[in-house]
C-alpha cells in the first residue's frame, strides 16, 4: 500500500527536507505541499534540488488534497494546534514539526510560547515523537509532536546518563547550532557579516527547548531535573552539537558511562555512541552520534551530535511516521551520512 | 545478478565517497577497498558515517579478494597505470578516478603529470567517461577513464557553446573549488586559518585539469580551443563552480543560448539547465546544473555547478559503472541534492 | 591644526569602518555621525567596538553639528547628490562613498542607477578618488567619488596592463567578494544558509560597477575597454579578489608584465605588488595587493585584492581626505593587514 | 627611549602577531626575530603583510642581535624554560608566551606537559601576566608567563565571580574557540574539509589550559575550585568565547552579578562588561567583552570573548611588557575591534 502524505508548510527548510525524504520513500506518496506564497507553482520551480523528483504543485491549503492519510506540520508554532483537530477528526494521523504539542502542560506552553493553547485535548493524547526513546508509545500514537532539534541533541545525551543514575538531576546545556536551524526567514542574527565569523549566544536562558529538554529527561530522571540551556549560532549551515555537563553523584568510572549509553542505544539503527561524535559523519542523514566522557571523576561531559534538518526535525518525523503507520522504521531513511 | 566491486584506495575522500554510494546500490556488492594504513581494519571503523552499511574490512591489496566483476581505483595519480592492465587481463572491467588515462597522448600526460605513462595501450582504449555527452562510447568501454571534478563542471558548461558554432574557439575558466577537492592530506594551503577567510588562486595556468578541459572541448569546437584556467580553493567543504568567459562570433541572443543548452540536456537527468545555478541545489547528489547568460550581446558567461565528490568524482564513476555494466543509469545515485 | 569630519550615514558598514579609522586619526576629530534610527543614541553603544574611542551621540542631520571641515557620505546611492550641493556652497569638502558621482555622464547614471542625477554640475567637478591612478587630481578636488569596493579591486589590476600596451582593450572581470560588500540589510542572498557554504554568482552583466570599470579602464586604454563583469558572493566577512582576464596583443613576456605593474605601484605605500596576493595579508588594513601572470604565451591573468571595506571604501575614502587635506597620505591608515 | 625587542619564534601566528603589533609601537624597535627555516630572509618576504614596516631579516639565534632590552617567547612550549636563564642573567626582562612558566608547581607542569621543568627557580619567580587582575605584580615582574588564549578568555569570566562569593567553587568551562589558536602546523583536525563545517570536541578534559584556569581561579575562590574544561573548535579563523557555567550559592539576582563585574572591570580601557559580548567586536584588538546572565535563579552562565591570537596571546604580551617597561599600558595596543 503507498500511502499519501501531505505537508503543511511546504517552503520552509524542515518543510522541503520533508519532501526531500519523501519523494524517495518506497512506501509513500509526496501528494501535497500547502504554501500560500507560492501556491499553483510547481514545486520542483521552487525547490530546484526536487527536479525529476516530484511533479506537484503547490497548493493553498491542506484540504486542497483529498484522500490524504498522513499529515505532517511543518509550520512556525501556533499554527498546527488549529489545524490539527479537524485532520484528526478525518481520522488523519498527524506529526507536528512546530512546538504545539511538545508540552504536556498547556500553562507551561502558554509561558514559553506566549499563547494559550487552542487544542488541549490534543496536547493529553500527543505522543512525544523520539523514538529510541520513546518508540513502542509512538507506535500506537494518532498525533506525535516532533521533538525540536536542540531539544533530541541534548535529550539522547542526557537521557541515558539520567537512567543509569550516575548523575544529579542537573545538567548545564550548551548547545551549538548551525544556521539552518533558525529558518528561512533573513534577521540580522543570520545575516552573514554579523555570524559568518563568530560564535554567538542568543535567547541565553530563555529558549523554548528548554523545557522540553528538563520534561523529556524528567521521565527518565524520576523527577525534572534542572535543566540550564545556552544555544550558540555557529557559522556551519547544517549541524547540532550539545555538550552536556553533569556532576556524578560519586566516583564513576568510564566503563559504567559507557554501559549506561550502550544500554541504551547498543542495538539502535540510527543513534550510535562512539568515542569521539562527529557532525561530518551523520550530516546529511538520519543518524546521530552520541559520546561521553568522565572528567576528573566526579564530572561527565556528554554529546549529543545530529543534522538538526534530519533527525533533529524532518527525518526523525519520517521515522516516527513509518513507526504509526506499522512501516519498517528505516524506510527512506536508510543512507548514510556525508562524512566528508 | 549482483557485481561486485572493488576499489583500490579506499581511504581518501573519493574512495570514501564511492563506498557511501555503492554500499547502498541495488545491483551491487562492495566487496573490496584496499589500504595499506588500515588494512585489516574494519571500514566503518575509520569510516564511521558507514556504521551499519558495511562490514567488510580494508585489505592490503585489490588481488586479495577473489571473483570481482568490477574495479574502481581511487589513488593519486600514478598507480592505475601499474594496477590496471593485470585487471583487465583479468577481463575486469575498471574506471580510473585519478587522471592516469584521461590524456589520449601520452606525451601530454607526461608534460602534465611529470611521469612517463606505463600503460600506453590502455591509453589508447580508455574512454573519457562524461556520460551526457560521450554515454555510447562509454557503454562499450572496458576501461573509463572518469574526468577530474573541475574539468567536469568547465566541459559541461564549455561543450554546449562550442558545439552550437556560437562562440571562438577560446574560453577562460575561472574554476572555483570547494576544500575537500584536494584531497585528506594535510598541507599549508588546506589548514583552516590560512583558507578559512580566504580565496587563494593556485596553480595559476599550471593545473593538470587544464588540457582535460581543452581536450574534451576541443570534440565539440573541431579544433582543440585556447583554455586558459585559473582555479581558486574557496572556504566550503564541498563543491564547485566553474565560470567559463566567452566571446561571441557575432551578435547572439538568450534564446540562442539557451536552446545550444537545451538541445545537449533537455532530458538529462543528472545535468539541468537552470536561469540561476546553485551549490546547495546539487551538493550531496550526482547532480549538476548549468546556467548561461548574455553579457552585452557578444560576451558570454556559462556557468557548471556540481558536488565534486559526487559528479564530479565518484558519483560520476558510479554512473559509468552502470553504463558500462548495462545497468540503469541512475542506479545507486537516484537521490536529490541537500537544498539547504 | 584638526580639523572637524562628518559621516552621513553613520550607521551601515562603511560608516561605522569609517568612525573605526577617524577615531584614531592624529589631524582629525570625528564630530558628528548622522542616522535616523540612532539619533541620539551613543554611537558606542550601537558600535561597541568604539566603546572608549569616541563619545558622540548619532544625529539626525548633518546640519545638527556646526562648523564641519569635511564630510563623507556613507548611505546607499540617491542621497548624496540631494545632500552634498549644499555642504560645497558652504565651502565644506566631500567625498561620496556611495555610486552617486563616479559616472562622468548623467545618462550613464541614470542607466545603471535607474535614477535622474540631481547634481549634474557637482558629476563634472567630481574626481575619480583611487589615489594610486589620480593622485594629482584628488589633491586639487573639493568633491571626490570613492570608487566601488570591486571597482577598486579590478581597475588596480587591469590599469597597468592597459597602460603597457600589452593587451587588447579588453577584458573578463571575474570578481569574489566576501559579505560585507553587500552591506548590513539581512536579505535572502546574505542569509547564512543561502550562501554560508556556496558561491554565488548575481546581478550577472548587470552590476553597477561594470561601467565604473570600463570608465577607469578607459583613461588608461585609449579608448573605453570591453568589460564584462561578473560578480560572486564567497562566503567569508572581508575581503574581494577580482581575477581578470585578458588576450596579449603578441607574445608577452613574464618580464614585461611585471614591469608594467612595478612601473605603476614600484613605489607605493598601500598598493603592492608581489607574486601571491592573499586576502589574509591585507584584511583589516588599507593595503592592497597586485598579481599578474602569464598564462601560455598570449593569455594573461591580473588579481586585484583587498578589504572591501578598506582599500575597498573607507580607507580609500581617508586616503583621499588626507589628499585634499594636505595631510600625510597614510595618516591614520598607516597599520598593517591581519596576516592570519 | 627606544626599547629594543626580541622574539624568539617569529615564524609561528603568535610570533607574527608580535611583529605585527610591535612594528607599529611607539617605544619599541622591533630588533630581532629568530627562525631557524627562515634565519637570512627579510621577515617582510614571510610575512608580507609587514611590507613596509619592517626591515629586519630572520636571525637563528636570539644571541645573533646584541642589545636587547627585551625579549619575548613564542614558541612551541619547552624552549623558553631553555633560553630564558640566559636572556635574564644578563638583565634582560622576558615574557614567555608558550607554557613554560604559567605552572607555580613544577610537578604540575610535569604532569600536564609531559617534561621536567629546567628552570624552576623562573618558575618561582614569574609573574601570571593578566594585566586586569595582576597588574601591580606584573609591574615589578622581570619574568611573566602570558596566559594562554583560552585560559584568558575563561579566567576573565571566572575570577569576578568567585571573588564575589556569589557561586559554588566549581565550574563547566565550554571553550569554542577559531583554528588560529592551534598554530600553523598543518594537521588532520585543522584540515579544512574536516573541520570547515563542524564543530570538534578535542582533548576532553585533557587540555593544559585546565589547570592553568584552576590555578588563576583559585588565587580569588579562596581555594582551587574545581575547574572541568571543554574545549570545541569552530570554523573561525579568530576568536574565542568560553561559556562558563556556575551554581549560585543562593538566589542571586542579575544586579548583584552585574555588580561582580563591574566592580572588577569598571574602569578598564581593555575588558569591557557588556549586556552581549561580541567576537566581532573584539577580533583584531586587544579588547575583550565579558557577559554574564541569571539562569532560573540559581544557575548562572559567563561568557569571556576576544581575539585568540591579540588578547589571548601577543596583545597581551605587549601589554604586560608597556607594564614591566613602565610604559602606557595602552602603547601599541589603542585600536579598535574589527566590528564587521
Amino acid at each position: 500500500m503507498t500511502y499519501k502524505v501531505g505537508i503543511i508548510g511546504g517552503t520552509g527548510y524542515t518543510g522541503s527536507e520533508l519532501s526531500r525524504i519523501l519523494c524517495r520513500h518506497p512506501d509513500v506518496e509526496l501528494a501535497a505541499l500547502t504554501s500560500r506564497a507560492n501556491a499553483g507553482k510547481k514545486v520542483s520551480s521552487v525547490h530546484t534540488f526536487l527536479s525529476g523528483y516530484t511533479d506537484i504543485e503547490f497548493t493553498e491549503k491542506i484540504s486542497d488534497t483529498k484522500d490524504l492519510d498522513f499529515v505532517m506540520v511543518a509550520t512556525p508554532f501556533g499554527v498546527a494546534m488549529d489545524e490539527v483537530p479537524a485532520l484528526r477528526e478525518q481520522g488523519i494521523k498527524c506529526i507536528d514539526l512546530s512546538g504545539d504539542y511538545r508540552m504536556k502542560d498547556p500553562k507551561v506552553y502558554e509561558k514559553w510560547y506566549g499563547k494559550e493553547h487552542t487544542d488541549p485535548e490534543g496536547l493529553k493524547e500527543a505522543v512525544f515523537g523520539l523514538p529510541e526513546l520513546f518508540r513502542d508509545k509512538i507506535k500506537g500514537a494518532s498525533l506525535v509532536a516532533n521533538p525540536g532539534c536542540y531539544a533530541t541533541s541534548a535529550i539522547i545525551a542526557i537521557a541515558p546518563l539520567m537512567k543509569s543514575g550516575l548523575v544529579h538531576p542537573d545538567v548545564f546545556v550548551d548547545g551549538k547550532s548551525g544556521t539552518s536551524g533558525a529558518g528561512m526567514k533573513p534577521s540580522e542574527r543570520l545575516h552573514h557579516p554579523v555570524c559568518g565569523e563568530s560564535v554567538i549566544p542568543y535567547k541565553v536562558g530563555t529558549h523554548r527547548h528548554q523545557p522540553e529538554i528538563a520534561m523529556a529527561a524528567g521521565m527518565f530522571a524520576g523527577a525534572e531535573p534542572d535543566v540550564a540551556f545556552v544555544p550558540h549560532l555557529i557559522p556551519i549551515v547544517r549541524g547540532i552539537i550539545s555538550s552536556c555537563y553533569f556532576r556524578a553523584k560519586g566516583e564513576v568510572t568510564q566503563e559504567e558511562v559507557d554501559e549506561a549509553f550502550l544500554k541504551v542505544y547498543g542495538k539502535e539503527r540510527f543513534i550510535h555512541y562512539v568515542p569521539e561524535p562527529s557532525i561530518r559523519a551523520v550530516v546529511g542523514s538520519n543518524h546521530a552520534q552520541v559520546g561521553s566522557k568522565i572528567l576528573d571523576g566526579n564530572r561527565i561531559v556528554a554529546f549529543g551530535v545530529l543534522d538538526n534538518l534530519v533527525k533533529g526535525a524532518s527525518g526523525q518525523a519520517v521515522q516516527n511516521m513509518n513507526l504509526m503507520l506499522g512501516l519498517p522504521e528505516a524506510d527512506g531513511l536508510d543512507f548514510p551520512g556525508l562524512g566528508v
